[in-house]
């Protein structure tokens, strides 16, 4: 792919918040974007240059994106393959890669995935019926976490079986469709590291976040985030191997468990920009979405370094309606995404807080 | 005026780069802005929910503007007074107010209000015809420099006058217009102040930052500006005492002279943000734009402590071309400004380089 010019225009499959950020950062680079979303009132339709209200999957639009667009990329791992297929068809350059698609799109080839590559996982077996899943227990003990292989994020599509009583209710919760069991593992935290890697193959990575969640939806990502020097130094580098195996091109969001002692394991993997991450628009000269957009741009990518500490907290639901407060409070720096309606688990806006160096 | 609740739609008049800032950073707190412009392709028209292309003047459209928003600011001092009183008599809520604008219009009007409110100026005089030129020549001494009383901006409209023999060149550059003679002022530095007052009264200023200019048009701006201390803090009096007595709701910025002995003059202000707060947006925490929208929606002021020292540099006409390079250099932010056309002396975009506290 070639370096796309300032005044070029890109393609944003989704225009939720995450579009929306990195249409900002795009925008900041003299890009322009179009956004597909199915929701008219979408966040980041808002905000671009243009929007096209279309089902994933809906070739008319698609095609219309493909024709006016310089490269597309987007804002959730559940695209549909064949949305995939069909720009691939069309001639698109889309970034991230396919591959990163279809392999996150699947628990069961991401964890096959990062076991090929040599990177440590906790223990699963897959699961397609009642009786594997008593076989899965047998092998990996009690509480075990079910989950289905595909569509799930924020805790949906989970099941923890704490018991053998729980397994009926746990495979119920499943509605039948192909599932893993996962080891339960005894964290003492998580940590996230934001990757990017450009198309000339150089990584960055912007330094771990420590993750804290509640009801399954990440409420809070504090940098920096307690680890030791060398359980960083150790993420950082199983995240570039990661995104190297994947030969990725854009902004990469890995989930770590940090055990008692000190190992690491991979939770799971996003192949776009991430949650955890917000707190790079304002710790940061450079964002994960600019480097997003510099790497799809095929760019060099941008310093990773944090001017500040902080603390970047998730407004879900109603803590939205605490704005009023959130804009008075001293040094709070407040993200509001531009939704309309106020659900239960929605993500709202986010407010991060910086700290000295 | 109420405070506005996010949702709420802010209308801007003028679609360049600073109306382009505002709206990011409007979007960023959940607002949404329509932008009315003559030029369809307006850099602030990309990336805002709605644009009006028309003249500022033009009835229908400041109608249309005036019905979906709950608030209209504006990016430059020259809006028509007729446009002014159109949307007042609309009952639109507009800020910064009417008066600030009225004021700055007109560069007589601006010093004598300065004069009248205890702030120093350079010494002037009115200049409506060749004698009254050579008047003020007399009353000024030489050099002297002459600008128009409207509609000068990065030193458009102004003539230097060295000595008695260019004179007569001088008034014709202006054109028959109305005019003043501004004694020369042999200045050790420009700084500027951001102010901006809320709609309770509220002042906070920016730190000072050193502009170096080109050609009458900003080149660089430094922060911190290496001002004494004393200087610093009789420069961020000034500015709030101005705003007070424009009774001001929005960002005002304010351009001093800085004579070798210390002595500080008020140079011109500006209604609006400006290109020396630029640096705002990657040094601070909450930018000057940020700010200017807080102060519209009568919302809380932002802090305006910023988190690095930086240096601001404008792209210049084909300064823009080389972004390939400043792309490449670490810890260069840059911005572009989305523009299509590149010619001489036109901004197209800022990088600012951040250094530590």
């Amino acid at each position: 792919m070639k370096t796309l010019s300032p005044g070029a225009t890109i393609g944003i499959l989704g225009g939720g918040q995450l579009g929306r950020m990195l249409a900002m950062a795009a925008s900041r680079l003299g890009f322009s974007c179009i956004i597909l979303d199915p929701d008219e009132n979408c966040p980041a339709g808002k905000i671009a240059r243009a929007m096209i209200c279309a089902d994933y999957d809906d070739e008319t639009a698609l095609a219309a994106l493909s024709a006016q667009c310089d490269v597309i990329t987007y804002e959730f791992e559940n695209v549909p393959a064949h949305a995939v297929a069909f720009l691939q068809a069309a001639g698109s350059a889309l970034a991230p890669p396919p591959k990163a698609l279809a392999i996150s799109q699947d628990r069961l080839h991401e964890k096959n995935f990062l076991q090929d590559i040599g990177v440590s996982t906790a223990p699963y077996q897959p699961v397609n019926n009642e009786s594997d899943l008593q076989n899965a227990i047998e092998a990996l003990g009690l509480p075990a976490l079910l989950k289905t292989r595909r569509l799930g994020y924020d805790g949906k599509g989970q099941a923890l079986i704490k018991n053998k009583n729980g397994l009926a209710k746990g495979w119920k919760a499943m509605q039948g469709m192909s599932s893993i069991l996962e080891g339960f593992i005894d964290f003492a935290f998580e940590i996230s590291v934001i990757t990017v890697r450009g198309k000339d193959g150089n990584s960055k990575t912007y330094h771990p976040a420590r993750n804290l969640h509640a009801g399954g939806i990440l409420r809070r990502s504090i940098v920096p985030s307690g680890a030791s020097p060398e359980i960083i130094a150790e993420a950082r580098s199983i995240a570039i191997k990661i995104a190297d195996a994947l030969d990725y091109v854009g902004v990469l969001g890995i989930e770590f468990f940090v055990s008692k002692d000190g190992a690491l394991m991979v939770n799971e993997f996003a192949p776009r920009v991430h949650n955890s991450g917000h707190w790079t628009v304002e710790a940061c000269g450079i964002s994960q979405f600019e480097n997003h957009i510099r790497a799809i741009a095929a760019w060099p990518l941008g310093d990773t370094a944090r001017h500040s500490n902080c603390e970047m907290e998730n407004l879900i639901g109603e803590d939205a309606a605490n704005w009023p407060a959130l804009a008075a409070e001293p040094g709070a720096l407040l993200t509001l995404y531009g939704k309309r309606h106020q659900r239960p688990g929605r993500k709202m806006g986010h407010v991060t807080r910086l700290k000295p160096l």
